[in-house]
C-alpha cells in the first residue's frame, strides 16, 4: 500500500521471527506480484521467543555461555537462508547485549566474544551478501552496549572483513552529535552499509523520519549525494525505515517518512554543488552555508507530487490512503486487539 | 523483606491498579504486623487497564475529550479513597500525556486542561493530605510532555495550593542539568514533597540508586541535609525508591539501593558544617570542596552495617537473604511466567 | 547598515559599559538620524572592568561580600538611568555568578544574596520599565549556575514582582529541552519578556539564529504566534539577536540571522490554525503535523524579498552589503588589530 | 611544587608556543635538579601566535590553502625537535579545524586535507617516539569538527601507522557516552595512547580530575588495571593533567587532581578481580556490582598519605604548600596582572 502510493519504497526489510511465515516461496511471489522486493533482513536475539531453549537475558551473540552464543549465532545463520530464498542481500545484525552495572559484565571479554560469534555468522554469508553491524548507544542495557558507537561498529566491521559494513540507524547516537560527519566519515573508509531513517528529539524515540529535525536530514542527504560523487560505482547504501507508531496510523506515517526522506534527498541534489566548492576552497563561509541554505529552503512538494504521479502514485498519499479506506476494510477481516493490550509504556 | 533486613524502608508505596487487592483493611492490618506503613500511592492513567470504557492513547487528565478526563480524575479519587484506608498521606501523580509531534497538540492548552484536572483532584484531598506532581522530560511522549520539568511543576503545584508539592525522580532530567540545585530551589519555596529514587546513565533508566552516580546522591542529600537545618520544622519530603529491573533480583536490588540512599545521607551527615559555610563565607574554593570531599570519601559501611544490626536486621542483607532462601521458597507457591514473555524490549 | 538592508531590525539593544559613550545625547540623536531606536539595556557583571574598585571573580549580584554585591547593583542602576536617556524601557540582567565546585557555594545562599541584591535593581526602575532575568545552564561557572533554568528565573520573576520577566536565549537550555515548550509556559503565565536569538548545536555556542535548526525556530514563533492570538494586548516579548562571530563578517551573520528569525515567523503566520485546532480537538495526529509542516515547507524567501524591497532595503542583503564595499571603507577609517590577537580560542 | 609534595607526578608535558624558552638545555637541567622531567610535547595550531605570518582562522593542517597547512606541519615539526631536546618521547596533536556553519567546510575533504598533514609529521618523528592524536566533539568549532570523536581519531591512527595513537581527554565526548569503554576498545585494539585528566559537567569544562564524577574516574582506572593484566608489556599509556583554573591556586587544583587520580588507581588495584571474574561468568549481576563497589567505598586517604610521606612528600599536599608560603613569595617576585584583564568570559 506504502509503496502503491508513495512510489518511493520499491523493498521491504523483514524482521525475523516476527515476520516468518511457513511459505517463504509464497511470500516472495506475492510481493512481487505487488512490485516489492526485500532489502536485508534483520535477525532478533533482542527477544526470547516461545519455545527458544535458552533465553538471551544475559546475552546473545556475547553471552558468557558458549551454548547460548550458539543458539544465536543458528538464528543468524536460518535468517540468512530464509533472505536467500526471498531474495535479500544482507543481514543486518543488532544485539542488545550489556550491562545495566559497571562490574556486570567484562567489557573487552563481550566485544571478542561478539567478534568469534559474528566470524561465524560471516563465514556463512553467500557470495553477494554483505552484513551490517547496527549500533545504538544505549537501551535495553543501561549501564553498557557491546556495540555502542560507531567507533566499535568500524573496529568490528574491519575485523570481519569487506562483507562487514556498518548500519546507522539515526536515532542511536549521544546527544549533540554530528551524524551527517559520521555518515561521511564511513562513506570515506568504505564502511557505510545502510540506514534506518527515522528521527526522534531524546533518545532512541522512533519517530517518522524527518519529523523533529528535518534540516539534519538534508544535511545526511547532502553528505550522501557527496560520497556518491566520489565514488560513483562502489557506494551503495541500503535505505531503510525504522520507526515504531502508537499514535499513528503506521501506513500514513510510513507514508510521511517516505515523503520526507525524498524531500531531503531532492533539497540535497538542487544544491549547487560547483558554487559550494568554490566558496569552500574561498572560505568564504556566509555564501558556503547560503549555498546549502537555498537548497533547503526549496519547497520540493510540486515537484515530489508530480514525480508520484508519474510513476502511477498518489499526488496526495494521505487523502488518497484514507479516501480508499483500507484500514476499515483490513479491520473486518483482522481480529481486534482487546483495549489494554497496547498500553503505552 | 527488604525492611526485615535492611531496617531503613519502613513504608511502601504503591501502584493503583497495578497492586489492587480487594480486601484493603487486610493488606493494612497485615503490612502492620511486618512493621510495614504505606506512604504515597500512586495513580496510574499511563496504562490502559482492562475493562476501562476509555483509551488514554491520547491522554488522560489533559486529554481533548472531557470523558476520557473524567475518568482519569475519577480514577485518582479511587485511589486517594484506597489510600485513605491504608493509612497513606499523599497522592502521587505521573501523567504520560504528551505528544509524538509537533502540531499533535496545543501545548498551552493541554496544560490549562491539566489544571482543570488536578483542581478536582485536589478538592478531593483528606484533611492532611499532600499532593505529589511528578515530572518527567520525555517518554513516553517523544516530542513533548505536558509535565515535562520542575519549572512546569512548580508552576502547578503553585496553581494548586500548599497541597500540592514538587516530586523529584532522579531519572526524570535533562542529560547534565544539576539536579541537587533543582531540589535546593523546591526546598528553598516550600515545594519539594518527595524523591523517587534511582539511578540512570543516559534517559529514564530506573538503575538502583547510586550504581551509576554515587557522588550526585551524596550531593542531594548534602542539599537536603542543609534544608532540613533551614526549616526544622516544615521540611518533610517523602522519599521512595522507584527502580525497575530485568537482570537482578528486585528484593536484591531494593537492598542494595536503601543501602545506597543511607550511604549518601550517612556522608552528608558526616560534613563539618561550620568549616564549609565557613570555607563559602571565605571564597575558599578548594577547602569547601575539600570539606564535601573529606565526607564523601568516609567509607561508612561499617556504621550503617552496625546501625542494621542494632535495630535487629542483617549485617550484609544480601548474604542474609540469599541465606534464607526465601526466592526459592516462594518460587515454590506462586505461578512460573513463562519463558519468552518477560522478553527485553 | 542592517537595519538599512533588512528593514526588519529597527531597535538596538547595548551592552554597558562595552558601548559606553560619552555623549548619551549624541548617540540618541544620531541613532534617531538612522531610523535605529534602543529597546533593553544589558548590564555587564560578567566581567572586571579596568578600573573596577572590587573584582567579580568570586560573583556580583551573588557575591558572599555585600561591598561587591553593592557595586554590582550600582552598576545595574546606572545602566537605567543611561538607558532612559536612551529611550529604553526594560534592562537585561544576566550574570555569570555560580561554581566550579561542589561546597564552592551555598547554592540556596546565593540565591538569597540574588534576590536581595535584584530588588534594589527592581526599586529603581522607572515606571513603565521592564526587568529581564537570563538565565543559563552554565559556563562560566560549571558545576552550579545561580539563575541556572527557566525554573529559577521564574521564581526569581515572581518575587520580584510584575516588571519582573524572563528572558530565553535559545542556547542557554540543556540538551535535548523542548524550548518552545518553555516559552508556552513563560507566555501562558504572563513571564515572557523577550528573546535572546541565535543557534546551538552543542552548548551555547551563539552561531547564527536558525544556522543549525531552523526547524525549532520555526516552532519557536509558531507558539508565540498562538500566544498573541490568546493575549493580542498583552503579549509584547521583546526580539533580540545575541550571537557571536569569528569565522564571518558580523554585519553578514546579522543579516542572514535578521532574515531565518523573518522567514520563521512568516511560515508561523501561514500556518491553517483552523485546521491545526480541528485536527488537535479530533486527535488527527498525523494532520496536526502535516498542518505544521505544510507551514514550515513554504518557501518565503521570495514574499519576504518583496516585503524588504518595498520597505526600501536589499532584495539580496548580503550582496548589496558586499557590493557597497561598506567593511573596505570602514577598515581604512579603523584602526587594525593585530594578528595573533583575535585567536580561535 | 606540585610534584615535591605531592609525589605522584614525575613528569611535565609542555605546550608550544606557550612555553617557549631560548634555552632548552638549560630547562632540561633545571627540571633534572627538580627531579621533574618531560613527558609528550603539544604543539598548538590552535592560537595564532604574534608574528605568524598566516593565520589559522579557517583551520590549521586542514586549511584548504596549502601554504597555511604547511606552517603548520613545520610547528609540529618543531616541537618534535624541542622535544627530543628535553627528553621527551611523544608529540600530542590537537587541532582546533572545524567549521561553525554547514557548507563551510567539505567535510571529507578536511580528513584527507588533515591525514596528508599529519603523514608529513608522523615521518619526521623520531624512532621511539609516539605520536597522539586527541579528539574533541566541539568548541571551537561549533558545527561540525574534523576529529570529533574516538571512531575518526583511531581511523586517523591506523592510517598513519604503528606510532600513533589515540589520546582521550575525559571531558572531550558527547553527553552520557561511556568514556571508560572507549578506553577499553582502544586498549583492546592497541591504539589507547594516553590521558588528559580533568573532570566535567556540561561540556569541556576542564575541571580538576574527579571533582565532578569521581566514580567515572574509578572506573576509567579499573578498565586500565585490566588492560594492563592483558597486556602487561605493550600497554604503557601517558597519564596528563590538562585543566583550566581560575577560581582556585593552579598548584593547589593541580594537588587535588593527582590525589583523586591516585586514588582511583588505588580503588581499582584493591579490586578483588578473581571474584569479579566469577560472578561475570555466573551472570550473578548484584555481586559483580558489588565487588566492584567494594572496592570504590574504601577510603584510600590513609594510604596514599602515608605513601607520600614515605617518598618525601606531604601528608596533608595543600596545609604544607599553605604553609609554605610559596605563592606569596613568588607574587612578590613577580609582576602583578592588572584586575579586568583575566575576567571571567
Amino acid at each position: 500500500m506504502v509503496q502503491a502510493l508513495g512510489r518511493n519504497t520499491p523493498t521491504v526489510s523483514t524482521h525475523f521471527p516476527w515476520d516468518k511465515v511457513d511459505d517463504v516461496q509464497g511470500l516472495k511471489e506475492k510481493a512481487a506480484g505487488l512490485g516489492v522486493g526485500f532489502d536485508a533482513v534483520n535477525s532478533n536475539t533482542f527477544q526470547d521467543q516461545p519455545g527458544q531453549p535458552l533465553s538471551y537475558k544475559y546475552g546473545s551473540l556475547t553471552h558468557a555461555d558458549p551454548a547460548v552464543r550458539d543458539q544465536a549465532v543458528q538464528h543468524n545463520i536460518d535468517c540468512i537462508e530464509i533472505g536467500e530464498a526471498l531474495g535479500a542481500e544482507a543481514l543486518t545484525v543488532w544485539i542488545a547485549d550489556g550491562s545495566n552495572f559497571a562490574g556486570q559484565s567484562d567489557l573487552t571479554g563481550a566485544l571478542d566474544r561478539y567478534l568469534d560469534s559474528m566470524a561465524r555468522i560471516y563465514a556463512a554469508l553467500p557470495r553477494h551478501w554483505r552484513v551490517f553491524i547496527e549500533h545504538k548507544l544505549y537501551e535495553p542495557a543501561f549501564y553498557s552496549t557491546v556495540v555502542s558507537d560507531w567507533g566499535t561498529s568500524l573496529l568490528c566491521a574491519q575485523t570481519l572483513g569487506d562483507k562487514a559494513q556498518c548500519l546507522v540507524d539515526l536515532g542511536h547516537h549521544a546527544p549533540n552529535v554530528n551524524i551527517e560527519q559520521i555518515v561521511a566519515r564511513l562513506a570515506r573508509f568504505g564502511k557505510l552499509g545502510g540506514f534506518h531513517f527515522n528521527d526522534s528529539k531524546y533518545g532512541d524515540d522512533d519517530l517518522d523520519a524527518g519529523s523533529i529535525n528535518p534540516h539534519q536530514l538534508f544535511l545526511v542527504f547532502n553528505e550522501l549525494v557527496e560520497a556518491q560523487r566520489r565514488d560513483p560505482e562502489g557506494f551503495r547504501p541500503a535505505y531503510m525505515l525504522d520507526q515504531s507508531h502508537n499514535v499513528t496510523d503506521p501506513i500514513e506515517s510510513l507514508l510521511n517518512s517516505a515523503g520526507a526522506v525524498a524531500a531531503a534527498h531532492a533539497r540535497a541534489l538542487v544544491v549547487d554543488r560547483d558554487a559550494l566548492t568554490e566558496h569552500q576552497r574561498a572560505n568564504d563561509v556566509i555564501m558556503g552555508f547560503n549555498t546549502l541554505r537555498r537548497a533547503y529552503d526549496t519547497d520540493v512538494t510540486p515537484i515530489l507530487a508530480m514525480a508520484r504521479y508519474e510513476l502511477g502514485g498518489a499526488i496526495d498519499p494521505i487523502a488518497a490512503y484514507r479516501a480508499s479506506e483500507w484500514r476499515v476494510r483490513k479491520a473486518q477481516v483482522r481480529k481486534p486487539i482487546a483495549v489494554g493490550q497496547a498500553g503505552i509504556v
